[in-house]
């Protein structure tokens, strides 16, 4: 006679319906979500008479790995790429969708944490999960969609910086970069505040609307690397941005990290995705918080220059 | 020395801003869409301040296979299955975005046919596809989320139906299960408009916004199975569904092919999922179009009883 013995209830046990069950049962609604899960698809308020979206699809292995994050960093990190987009284009997030390939040996309490990760990530912003779908999958698949509202703005898009604009940047970069190399190396514990921001992002969301108030002629998130974003933003706009490498200022813990690890650290500044901060184009005559960081203008021409530094060409291509 | 000989151009060889590129390329986009990919987020309109979401997951060999769907009928059931739903809430489709896994040998011929599949299931609706995203994966996995207006109608949910109503159908039923059976059974150009439904469903798109227009008090897709998906409606507004088997009548093609592999016909129609065809609850005064066919009713109590045959309380379930 063969025992089984179970030491953790999984996705499998509880069935698609409960596992929907659970998910919703965790998920506070926000005001915007006029009807949420559980039907055919959710409605949602539209201020203004337009709507701002964006998706994302993750891949364990690819985007993320279970056994370098948490459940609930994924989940947060997850929300928090597809919330910035949001931001990057002047709007304030309203809600996400989520669709989730889940194999069926998955601990339910994984499955609680990845929940409460989207919720924490959500909450702040006003924003809400407000739908999703499941699949069983062999690995972790987030099929991740935001929503967004301007408002009666209109959007920021890429594609308006001038000549004579000055390009300035909110939040991290090179940290999350660094907080690989770490992980890669073995090493996350070097460093916990790297580390720690590979497994989750710190995107400056509320200063998306805020350079939409500001003027800002052009934005994007940086997510394939500053270099990399702010080039899409110079063939948007058909104009050349010249940055100096001497306007980024290599915070301690990079510093350190790249010695450790025989890096440069302002070569993970320049082209390091994942820590979502914003850069984005003003008029020389806005006045910035100093939250924003100016580092380079807008001249004719086209693409991008670093001066002072030799590399910084680089950037995330999914498929090289 | 060695010669490498190359059949065909894959993904890998355009890399990822080249596939963002042909993708693009070939999608014309609809008046909704304000601004279209390119950019961190899509801007569309949303009439009347109010916008439908739905997602959904699809992934290679558990939703579709290569070896059984063109990359053409893959895109046009993956786009269909997420614009019925926005028809099931009465509502208009206005845009998709597309989260795209793609395996990098994947020749760019299967992406141009993925591509236009999409495209010409959105066309005939009025909605494009407004912005995706791309990712390198080992199988091929699309995170499909479609929106809609309901422009100044309420949404039709699944919990307004009142004992007293009438039930109607519209759309096919049960020919998904069988060209699926059909494919399992290695039979699939025994019956082509059988595996032709499993390949392509058809959703009635515009008996969506109809039947809201109509006064239906509940409304669902038939994504999981008939029964399942009435029972969904039952459920969600605590009544009781009786519908007759003799209300369906067997189509031709459906009983042959039963006959062929030893299957009732009637059970696909009751519990087979995929053609996506639309449910409603509607007052039993309503004058309802020759299309609906009136298959039930709603009295007090709860789930859904099937007169007349005995198997039908199944469904799927992704997760057993």
């Amino acid at each position: 006679m063969e025992h089984t013995w179970r030491c953790a209830i999984t996705v499998a046990d509880l069935g698609e319906f409960g596992i929907i069950a659970r998910i919703v049962g965790r998920l506070p609604q926000s005001p915007t979500v006029l009807l949420g899960p559980g039907d055919d698809a959710a409605v949602l308020a539209a201020p203004g008479g337009r709507v701002v979206v964006t998706t994302d699809l993750l891949l364990e292995g690819r985007h993320f790995r279970r056994d370098w994050s948490s459940a609930y960093d994924i989940g947060r990190k997850a929300a928090a790429q597809n919330l910035a987009d949001i931001a990057a284009m002047g709007a304030s997030p309203t809600a996400l969708f989520v669709g989730l390939g889940l194999p069926g040996d998955l601990p339910v309490e994984w499955l609680d944490g990845l929940t409460d990760g989207f919720r924490d990530e959500c909450a702040p912003v006003g924003a809400s999960v407000a739908g999703g779908d499941i699949s069983r999958s062999e690995q972790v698949v987030l099929g991740v969609t935001a929503l967004g509202t301007l408002d009666d703005r209109p959007p920021v898009t890429r594609a308006g910086a001038r000549p004579g604009d000055v390009v300035a940047l909110t939040g991290r970069v090179g940290h999350a970069a660094a907080g690989l190399a770490l992980l890669q190396a073995g090493l996350p514990e070097a460093f916990p505040e790297l580390s720690g921001a590979h497994r989750r992002p710190m995107p400056p969301y509320a200063r998306g609307p805020e350079a939409a108030a500001l003027g800002a002629t052009a934005m994007a998130d940086v997510s394939d690397g500053l270099v990399q974003d702010v080039g899409h933003i110079a063939s948007s706009s058909g104009v050349l941005v010249e940055m100096d490498a001497d306007a980024f200022p290599v915070p301690a813990s990079l510093a350190a990290a790249g010695e450790r690890l025989g890096e440069d650290p302002l070569e993970w500044m320049l082209t390091g995705g994942d820590d979502h901060a914003l850069v984005a184009a003003f008029p020389s005559t806005a006045v910035l918080p100093s939250e924003w960081l100016i580092v380079g203008r807008v001249v004719e021409g086209e693409g991008v220059q670093v001066r002072g530094h030799a590399g910084a060409q680089g950037g995330w291509d999914h498929f090289r």
